[in-house]
């Protein structure tokens, strides 16, 4: 038996397998996980009050992506419904990581498990921060504010 | 027997099949056949003399895509290495039209032909004109200038 | 205003459009409609009442893409709330079209048009023919059935 | 400076940056280089003297993915010309494991850096071994025959 929310901190993507994203193999191609976690994502933002596009629109945001790894542990197939489950691994104002868990929708099989790591950059690709508005969605807390000397 | 090169207007890209090019029917996507058109067009801009990326980048013009068609005549597989041939099907400095073949290196088979149509606008897809120095790649005369009345 | 649902024989299919599905021009890449337009084959099936992946696996049929065409009418872009509504526009036994609109959920604006042509094909891609058990799906009449000779 | 061909076990592939793999950050998207990964696996075979798809349809043998990795430290940009480079970083008769640069070809900036793992199966993906004639492929000693006892 699961538990299907075991962890609150997990927001949920559905997703129905396209024929585009199955190969001769009969199976989903391996690359295509990597943009089922970006779904992943974007839901995760949902689930926390923003949306990912609004930060990069609005403010100018970027989460550049550093690292991806995916573990495959069994396929699956058109027409299936599946569920990516999304979690904050870990964030700085720098760095944000996720992990992610791919599952059958019946049966709740374990698919495929994976991180991904961003970068916070400007919309040159350069370094920047989560500006403090965003800070809370990350988990982190508010910046100390140092008391202007009067 | 073949003539390979029967319109020298005609450009060609070479393309080997990938994996993630197929699909579960053991061929390749349908979709992806657009793609090829467009390796195909981005050659055809390499062989007129110029890059593509560079009429995006500096002169700030897109050729949005306004309309696709293609017909598939025998499926492409995996490792299969494929020609596609493009050539300007009519051009106005306004719209442009690309005429597309699909063939099978060896043996020269016809897999697929197709046709696209695309707008010339500017960064924000707002209609624009081919400028002067792009003209001739397009098969455009010169603009007739309008002497200066002095 | 609009009237959602004014050809009953249109089925509809949501989807949110992926970052992967986007390109440096900040829509959604020109190929992809067709993906969609696969997305909603396969809700047509649905509404419908069977499965487009039994017919593979159970039945050993295929609908192999002959035609496409797609006109591109105003840009997607990431995160929108897309429709793709689906009607057969007409069927044989032996030849399958299908016609679509792509629309943007708020506002309805309608972002593009198509079409795609199929052929029932075995396993093989050999030309065959629908079962009589899915004649009914295609608004196929039932076969006259030649009483036997006693 | 930079010496292209250090390790004589990687195999190069050329690859030139499609439309298509761009997203509207103005980059490769991230999926996309597990797809180069996949064109710098064929080219790893054909380099060690065979084709990957005969393997598949006439040995009846998959190279399933059960890990990959990738380290993304530059973007890829349309029409960049990048080299895949792919080595066997260690094999058995089950499991293959492969590593990967993704480089500029002008300047030779390292892009990315990753790995695969792959299990080998048969066509209904139960686990198998590689049959004798690939063993030198993935420099495996021959298996040591043991001589019938007459």
């Amino acid at each position: 038996m699961h538990t299907k929310h075991d962890n609150p901190d997990f927001a949920e993507a559905a997703i129905n397998v396209r024929y585009a994203e199955t190969d001769k193999m009969g199976i989903v191609y391996y690359a295509n996980y990597l943009v089922w976690f970006e779904v992943g994502r974007v839901a995760w933002c949902k689930a926390k009050g923003f949306r990912y596009a609004d930060m990069e629109s609005n403010d100018g945001l970027f989460l550049v992506v550093a690292e991806s790894a995916c573990r495959y542990k069994a396929p699956a197939r058109f027409e299936d419904d599946i569920v990516v489950k999304t979690a904050l691994a870990k964030a700085t104002d720098r760095v944000i990581r996720y992990q992610y868990e791919i599952r059958k929708k019946t049966g709740w099989e374990l698919l495929a498990t994976g991180e991904t790591a961003h970068i916070v950059t400007d919309s040159n690709f350069r370094p920047s921060r989560l500006p403090d508005h965003y800070r809370q969605y990350f988990s982190l807390p508010p910046r100390r504010v140092v008391p202007a000397k009067n």
